[in-house]
C-alpha cells in the first residue's frame, strides 16, 4: 500500500514555517506499514493543486492533504480535490451545527463563507474537527482514497489519531517493524564498510545509514503479515549488528540518545558526572541536562572560558597554562581534576579546543580539542581534530566527550 | 524567475527528520525574489529521482536539490543530477584533494566511496565545502540551472550563503534588496496587529513576518531596476517599522543575532558577564560562547542544577530554598547576585524553571520560568509561563534571558 503526502499552504512555499505536518503524517505513515515515496508542497492555486493531486491519485494508494480547508477565499483544497474525485460538494448538517454552535459561543455572527466549511463532497466520510470548525474529509474513489485535514498540527494530529489511524490500519494488509541500531565513536564510511555484505545482500529487512553528529544509526526495517513474523526477521539482524560493533553500539531503542545512555549507565552504577567546559560553553551540560531528571546524576558544571576562570573555578596551575597552553593535554587533565574535586563528582568531563573562526595556528590549529575524562582516579585525555566552523567543531567536540566518558566508565566497571 | 525545491532523503519520506533545509530555501530563494511554486521530497531511489527531477526542470528554471551526496551506495543525487542533465561525472582535482586533507587530518585512511564525492559533472561550477566532504554543485542546461546541496543544514546553509546566493542573485533581470528589522520580546500576533496597515497596502517593498523563538524577524523586500532604487524602497520602511517597535528592534542586519547584539552592548560599555543556570543546563552560556571572540566579555559561568549547587557555589540560602523553593523569584535573584559576586562580572543572568515533562504542581506548571539579571547593582526578575516541550521551553527561557539581559543593561546605560 503506497501513500503520498501533500502539504498545501503559500507560507510553506515562502519558507515561513517548517512542515512539521509532513514529518507527523510520513512517521505515523511507515508505523502503519505504508510506503512512502513522494511528498509535495503546493501553493492556494486551484491548477497546480488539482496537477500535483491527480499525479498522485495515479501512482499512490492512498493520497493525504494537509492545510487549506479553512473558510477564506484562498482555501482550495477541498473543492479541488472533490473535482479530482468527480464529486459534488453538499452540505453536511452536522458539521453545520459545529460551526452554528462555534460562533454562537464566541458570540460572533459567522458570515457567508464560514458556511463554506459544511458543504463536503457527497458519499464521503468525515472526520469531526473537537479543535476547530474544518471538518475532516475521507474520499474514497476507484484510484485511490483521498485523506484531507485542515493544517493546524493540533487539528491535524488528533484528527489522525481518532480517525485516520484506524481507517489506515484497515488498509494495510503488511506490518512493517524497524528497529535501529545506534553505533557512536565510528564514523559513516568505517561503519558502512564494516557492514558492506549486509548492505548488498539486503531485501528484506533492508539496512539504511543515518550519519549523526558523533554517531551512526543503522536502521533495519522488516515487512510480514504480522508483529511478530516482522520482529522475527529483524532481530537477528540487529543482533548481528552487535556482534560486530560491539561496545560501539550505544542502544538499539529508538527513543534512546547518547547523553540518557550515558546518565542511566551512571544512575546504574550511583555515578555523578559535572562538565568543565571551555570552546563548548555549556553545550555538554545541556545535552546532558535535556534528558528529563538528569538531576540525580548532574548537580553542577563549570563553564570556565578564560585562563583565569581555569585557574580560580577548576585550580589548574598557572605553570601549566603558560608552559603548554589552555589547548592541552595537560590542561585539559588538570580541568577534568579541578572539577572532580570542587563538585565533589565521581566523573568529570572537561573540553579545551579552539573552535574557531580565529585563535588557529600552526602548532594549534582551528579545530583541535583536548577532552579529559576523570573516573574515580583515573584520568584519560584524548585529542581530537574536528573539521568545521565554529558550530560544528563545538557540536563533535560535545558528541565526542559523551562518547568517551561512556566508553571510560565502562572501563572504569570491568 | 522560478524555482523549485527537491529534498532527497529516505529519512524524510519517513518522517525521521523535520525538512528544515526546505523551509531555509524558501525562505532565501523568497528573500532573493524567486516564485516558488512546488516542493518535493523523493527517497534515494533512482528512477523516482530521475522523474521528480526531469518534471521539475521542465516546469522552473532553477531547481534546487538537497541530500544524497553523500558517500554511501545510497547516495544517488549527483549520479542522477548528471544523467538528467547529460553530463558525464569527472574527477574534480580540488575536492580529491579536500576529501585526502580532511581523511590526513583524521588520521583515517579514506575507503574507496570516500573518492566518490570528487566525481563531478563535466562542466559544473563548484560549491566548497567548509564543514564537509561533499561539494556542491551547479550544473547549466539549456532548460535549467540545477544546484546540488549536500543534506546536512550547517553545510547547505554556509555554501548557500557564500556560492548560491551570489549566483542566483545575477540570474534576475530585476535587483531585489531585502532588510531583516529582528524585533525581540514581542510576540508574532502583537508584531501583526502593530503593522497590519503596512501589510494589507505592501505591494513593493512587500512585508513578511518570521516567527522565530523569542523573536520576530520582519522581512521588507523591494524589487527595482538597480540596487539604489531598491533600497531607497526598502529603508523608509525599516525606518517606520524602527519606529514602531522602538528599543524591541534589536537588529536590521541579516547576519546579527540576539546574543552578538548583546556581547556587543557589554563590550562597547566595557562590561563583563556571566549566567548562573538550573533548567536551561549551560544553553545560555553555549548560545553566548557561539559567538566567536566572546571570551573578552564571558568568562565564567555555572550550571547549578540541584539546590545544594545553588547555595554552594551561588550562595543562594538554604531558608530561601525551603521556603520559596528553587523555582522562585527569590531563588532567581539570590542566583543572580551570587553570581555576579562569584564570578566578578558587571552583569549577571540566572534562570530557574520547570522544563518538564514531570515536576509541574498546580502552583507552579511546567514552563514556569523565572529569570533574573543584575547589571551593577540593580537587579530585575521576571516571571514567565512558557508552552510546549522541555526543549521548547528551555529554548524559549534562553531567548527571554537574552532579550531581558539587554533591556536592563539598556536601562542601566540611561
Amino acid at each position: 500500500m503506497i501513500v503520498e503526502l501533500i502539504s498545501v499552504g503559500t507560507e510553506l512555499l515562502l519558507g515561513n514555517i517548517v512542515n512539521t505536518n509532513a514529518a507527523y503524517l510520513a512517521e505515523q505513515c511507515a508505523g502503519l506499514g505504508l510506503s512512502c515515496f513522494f511528498q509535495s508542497v503546493v501553493g492556494d492555486n486551484g491548477d497546480r493543486l488539482k496537477h500535483v493531486l491527480q499525479t498522485a491519485m495515479e501512482r499512490s494508494d492512498v493520497v493525504i492533504l494537509s492545510g487549506g480547508l479553512g473558510p477564506t477565499e484562498d482555501d482550495l483544497t477541498k473543492e479541488i480535490a472533490a473535482e479530482a474525485c468527480e464529486k459534488k460538494l453538499v452540505l453536511h448538517e452536522p458539521s453545520r451545527a459545529v460551526i452554528e454552535e462555534y460562533f454562537k459561543k464566541k458570540g460572533v455572527e459567522p458570515t457567508g463563507n464560514n458556511w463554506k466549511q459544511a458543504m463536503l463532497p457527497e458519499g464521503c466520510l468525515v472526520m469531526g474537527n473537537p479543535n476547530g470548525t474544518a471538518p475532516g474529509v475521507i474520499i474514497e474513489t476507484e484510484q485511490a482514497k483521498v485523506l484531507l485535514f485542515p493544517g493546524p498540527p493540533g487539528e491535524l494530529r488528533s484528527m489522525f489519531e481518532a480517525y485516520a489511524r484506524p481507517y489506515l490500519a484497515g488498509l494495510s494488509l503488511q506490518v512493517i517493524r524497524s528497529r535501529t541500531v545506534k553505533v557512536c565513536g565510528v564514523g559513516e564510511s568505517s561503519v558502512e564498510t564494516l557492514i558492506m555484505d549486509m548492505i548488498d545482500g539486503q531485501s528484506n529487512p533492508t539496512l539504511a545509514t543515518y550519519a549523526k553528529t558523533g554517531e551512526v544509526h543503522i536502521r533495519v526495517t522488516a515487512k510480514a503479515e504480522n508483529e511478530k513474523a516482522a520482529d522475527a526477521l529483524v532481530q537477528p539482524v540487529v543482533e548481528e549488528l552487535q556482534r560486530r560493533f560491539g561496545e560501539a553500539v550505544y542502544s538499539t531503542e529508538d527513543g534512546e540518545t547518547l547523553e540518557k545512555t550515558l546518565l542511566d549507565l551512571l544512575r546504574e552504577n550511583e555515578m555523578t558526572i559535572t562538565c568543565a567546559e571551555s570552546c563548548t560553553g555549556g553545550m555538554l551540560s545541556a545535552r546532558l541536562i535535556n534528558v528529563a531528571g538528569a538531576s540525580d546524576v548532574y548537580r553542577v558544571g563549570l563553564v570556565t572560558y578564560a585562563n583565569e576562570a581555569k585557574s580560580r573555578f577548576l585550580g589548574v596551575r598557572e605553570t601549566t597554562l603558560r608552559t603548554y597552553g589552555a589547548v592541552s593535554t595537560q590542561t585539559a587533565e588538570e580541568m577534568a581534576l579541578g572539577a572532580a574535586a570542587a563538585a565533589e563528582a565521581d566523573v568529570s568531563v572537561a573540553v579545551t579546543g579552539i573552535a574557531g573562526p580565529d585563535g588557529g595556528t600552526k602548532e594549534k590549529p582551528v579545530g583541535l580539542v583536548y577532552i579529559a575524562c576523570y573516573v574515580r582516579g583515573k584520568t584519560t585525555v584524548r585529542q581530537y581534530h574536528f573539521a568545521g566552523n565554529r558550530t560544528k567543531v563545538r557540536e563533535a567536540a560535545v558528541a565526542a566527550a559523551l562518547s568517551l566518558a561512556r566508553s571510560c566508565i565502562l572501563q572504569n566497571l570491568l
